[in-house]
């Protein structure tokens, strides 16, 4: 079994974390779902779920990362220590999957560099100050390059991770999980109708 | 501020529940929410997800009461003191919504009887066996009848929440939430792709 590694941290955005769980906990011969945080212990997100987390040290970091985003965010791209870490679990994990602001968080490892990028909406200019470098693209539901996949803000990152699966495991495995939970899958990964120019 | 009561127990489905919080989350000057379980304490999702909980006895009662399905529901049915429990909530609550399954756990209390009122498509047989007087009704993303709000399964809780939203405060907010968010919402509550004849 694959782990699949999900990084909280306080005010997260619940469902940037819980939307892509939703999907990789119906491959559960597959991947091994695990939370952490950069201490463990409890983490509250934006909605004020308390969550009960391990810590970094604990993780596998052979698995695939995810990176929610959230108001959270905006002190942690400042936070020396923590950006150090995730560069470290971003270094060392076979895929990595951002979810709105989470970008900011890849994004200020410098990994994303030369790398296409995309993030929320209206959060898009602070996130793109993050590092000017990435090749950020604001019309997308979600872009994958190289071993990243970032997405649009929140409900984006549902998406993605069901076009991560079909990347993956193919188009059906991805439609069966979509039958499963009843959800109406936006396929197209250029399909965005927040885009706001 | 109404507070929003999210019940919570082992092997409930994560999605059902945090689509739902993630919606609410957004008004937070309007809805308080909140996290119960039975005895209160750590509860585990089917996406391994641990999360602290207050009791059923530190609800206030008078607020919106939400019900998840999930596996769990299968015991939980059979559960005379959670059902006793639930029947309580529900009476007293304000408006009860439930997604999936949640919807048998609902019937079960006796209270649904001669509403209308929707489930989960692939567990709908067994849902509409725990209380053959309801008005099950197969085709709808999400029903709405007194103060009962029943949907399908898992992602069409996020597309009813939205819906109640929608009653009572206006469509515009609601689709403000959609903006914020991201998400794609199938606002029409007859429009549901997964229902098989």
């Amino acid at each position: 079994m694959i782990p699949f590694n999900v990084v909280l941290f306080d005010d997260f955005e619940t469902l940037d974390a819980f939307g892509p769980v939703e999907i990789i906990g119906k491959m559960p011969k597959k991947y091994k779902l695990g939370y952490f945080s950069i201490n463990g212990g409890i983490i509250l997100s934006s909605q004020q779920i308390s969550i009960n987390t391990l810590s970094f040290s604990e993780i596998d970091m052979s698995g695939i990362l995810l990176i929610p985003g959230g108001m959270g965010t905006r002190k942690l791209v400042d936070d020396v220590d923590f950006i150090e870490q995730i560069k470290i679990l971003v270094q060392k994990a076979s895929y990595i999957l951002t979810v709105c602001t989470g970008s900011a968080l890849l994004a200020k490892t410098g990994l994303l560099k030369g790398k296409n990028a995309t993030s929320n909406k209206l959060a898009f200019d602070w996130v793109c100050s993050n590092d000017k470098d990435v090749n950020w693209i604001k019309q997308a539901r979600w872009v994958n390059d190289d071993k990243y996949y970032t997405s649009s803000g929140v409900s984006a990152g549902t998406d993605m991770t069901l076009g991560f699966i079909s990347d993956i495991h193919g188009e059906k495995t991805a439609e069966n999980i979509c039958g499963y939970i009843e959800y109406i899958w936006n396929k197209d990964k250029n399909n965005d109708p927040f885009a706001i120019e």
